[in-house]
């Protein structure tokens, strides 16, 4: 067997010692002679794994206990939903910034439950840059205003993150615990679990507790912050496998040398790719050099038919996930915290050669 | 390491082969080089996974194709809100049988939605049988009537399934698969997979799809069963890790032998441990025997003192998970498919021996 080079936008690249310690302990989960996947969820051992993956993403991320922290299921798009079934009351506005794919299903979600406000819409340069504070339309009064830190298939990411009067929420699904950010800004912030903190079928959510108190009662119990809070995550048997793989993942980051550390090679990574990119003109970059993500790294080659081999032989050179996303085509390369520095130069080399071949 | 006899409630007992092949692939699933964790699910390989697994349940539970098969997030708590969100029409009433803990959790959501009509309530008889036909007081015009096919705390099962003009829903959560039944009765069924089918962070959907119909236009997309129908499961990132265990699990299904199979070994394994407590008075089983599940077992000692020390001298012989629910106390042994006939012949032995020592 041989490991590839995964590139791939989600699910994606979870780190090898991550996999190597489920895998060792897969028929025995510390002793208890059962798997983690056969383990009651109000167990003791149980118990350990969903505390310990929540204290590693406190302390990980710099999250006070004014918030609660939930490991929900239905991933980001049931968080489109709980959302404004949480905090939008009738009558009140949520300021949503729509950024790309993922903004537009959090306004669509949004709108079959409550008024919605596009704060701005960055359509008519396909989504190709984050704006700016100044350029936002932001509602009095609003109940909250909604941001997505990093879209994917555009590549692009927030580096100064939208203020507002309104608690500011932020789906920070793609590139959460990537760099290191005061989240005391935040009143909320969720996150699938699919790219940077664990596998798919799991939701991170971190709210701030006095917000959940704004539900109303029509609104089903588990759909509803504050029936997951008192026993954190329990109200319903959660995705164990899924916190499970997050506590491993967050002790990956804390071997590595915690979240500076992370930031910092995920910074070099993405220089590593972005200055490849810009020394010639055979690689066409897509986000705006303002914006440009260093989780999702996008561009275009001269043709769409030099785009298909560049992804076939890529694949074949055991580079993987390479293709653009389908709605917008080009080349993607997802640069995840799991993908190493090894990966994004392997890259490099493979894209140097195909330039001499084919430019 | 030993692995040891698992009776817990669930998350619960997964078959060995399963466990086993899981962990040898976990680094390369399929020569892909990498992890079923890591790959996308709309990747050829993941669409092999996730059509495998649902031509597996079909097979398996005879599911014609008049109804959709869905692995939807959430477990079967999400589904106690879903179902009446799509369902239950305003003016109507969703007739609803109270056998137990599980049947209550869908009264209480239900309420939050629409009228409900609880059909019949088994609180005077402590929830330790389940009714017959002519005990159920049915709504002229219901939406639906629901019916929980298995309780696990009381331990109690139909053998009969209630029929009704409306059509009839079931949460099989803790029991399905493990026998064979005609499904064109039933217009639904759902179930946490944690039980019979694969880990937590699951649930299957089975529902007739001209059902999915009825759902209004207020209802969040992520909630409608028809926004999940077209792709099945793809409307957002499924738990690819928990479908991929189901197939997995689906498979063993058949190289035992099949539904037909199964249900033997599950017949005789219940079997033996009902002849067990019926053998003496120092056993005293829970369930009505027309209800007795075949999935959970309760029974009583002559004192809590001597339950407790049961349960403790229990696991400290490789016999886990045997406490009863926290809620009614006694004794649980609950033997899903994933427990050995050797396993429960295990804790007959025990039993015998602590009869013999403390009767």
């Amino acid at each position: 067997m041989g490991r590839i080079h995964n590139f791939g936008a989600g699910p994606a690249a979870l780190p090898l010692p991550v996999l190597q310690r489920a895998q060792a302990e897969l028929l025995d989960f510390a002793g208890t002679g059962m798997s983690i996947m056969e383990m009651s969820h109000r167990s003791k051992t149980f118990e350990g794994v969903i505390q310990g993956a929540e204290a590693n993403l406190r302390k990980i991320l710099g999250i006070s206990n004014d918030y609660t922290v939930l490991f929900l299921q239905g991933g980001a798009s049931l968080q489109f939903a709980m959302l404004p079934l949480n905090l939008l009351g009738a009558g009140q506005t949520a300021d949503i910034v729509h950024t790309g794919a993922w903004a537009e299903k959090a306004v669509k979600e949004a709108k079959t439950i409550g008024n919605v406000n596009v704060a701005w819409d960055g359509k008519a340069e396909k989504y190709m840059r984050m704006p700016e504070q100044s350029e936002l339309k932001l509602t009095p009064g609003a109940a909250y205003l909604h941001v997505t830190s990093n879209e994917t298939i555009g590549g692009v990411q927030f580096k100064n993150f939208p203020t507002s009067e309104a608690p500011v929420i932020v789906d920070m699904s793609s590139d959460i615990m990537c760099r290191q950010l005061d989240f005391s800004k935040f009143a909320g912030v969720y996150a699938g679990a699919q790219k940077n903190i664990g596998p798919s079928g799991l939701a991170l959510v971190i709210l701030r507790k006095d917000l959940a108190e704004r539900v109303g009662e029509k609104v089903p119990a588990i759909l509803k912050y504050k029936t997951h809070m008192p026993e954190p995550s329990l109200y319903h048997t959660p995705n164990t496998w899924g916190i499970y793989i997050v506590k491993l993942v967050t002790e990956w980051v804390e071997s590595v040398g915690g979240l500076s550390k992370l930031q910092a090679i995920n910074e070099e990574k993405a220089k590593t790719l972005y200055d490849t990119l810009d020394s010639s003109a055979f690689w066409k970059p897509c986000a705006h050099k303002s914006s440009r993500s260093i989780m999702n790294v996008t561009w275009r080659l001269p043709s769409e038919d030099l785009e298909n081999k560049f992804a076939k032989e890529a694949t074949a050179a055991g580079l993987d996930g390479l293709k653009g996303h389908r709605s917008v085509g080009g080349i993607r390369a997802s640069i995840y915290n799991a993908v190493s520095l090894e990966s994004v130069k392997a890259l490099v080399g493979f894209m140097k050669e195909f330039e001499k071949k084919n430019g």
